[in-house]
């Protein structure tokens, strides 16, 4: 299914977090990914972030679309963040 | 059509852009809104951050679906920001 997700967690969980996501869906910019998951993956994802985060500060949204249809993207203002900040 | 945008932009102009994305589309979460826009709604909001952020600093992403078709919503962790930092 195509999935969106969004993070924001606390700084020191950044790098885990991206690394988690990264092995799961595209970076589209900053905390933002997208991609094409099985339901067995995102449930396997979404279980990992579970684990990850600190469910009184941190917060991820995932969008899914079990029929798998995308949408289109724009983006405003800077094309793609710096990956200087990313581990 | 359906709509997901996040936005991305310093803080002095936060404020101004949830201000903005509010009077179109429900707040999420964050930086997070969805919604319900028509074509010619999302080009005037569009054209409104255009002229709001600096293209150099601050990045705006709008997923947009024409078909319509809404997508699922999980939330991990904290279920909603405090409303403490808006304005």
């Amino acid at each position: 299914m195509y999935v969106i997700l969004i993070y924001d967690v606390a700084e020191k969980r950044v790098g885990k977090m991206l690394k988690q996501c990264r092995q799961y869906l595209c970076w589209i910019q900053n905390s933002v990914f997208e991609g094409e998951l099985s339901e067995v993956k995102l449930r396997e994802l979404q279980h990992k972030i579970e684990n990850l985060i600190d469910k009184k500060e941190d917060s991820v949204i995932i969008f899914s679309n079990k029929m798998g249809y995308h949408m289109s993207k724009d983006i405003l203002g800077k094309e793609r963040m710096s990956t200087d900040n990313f581990l």
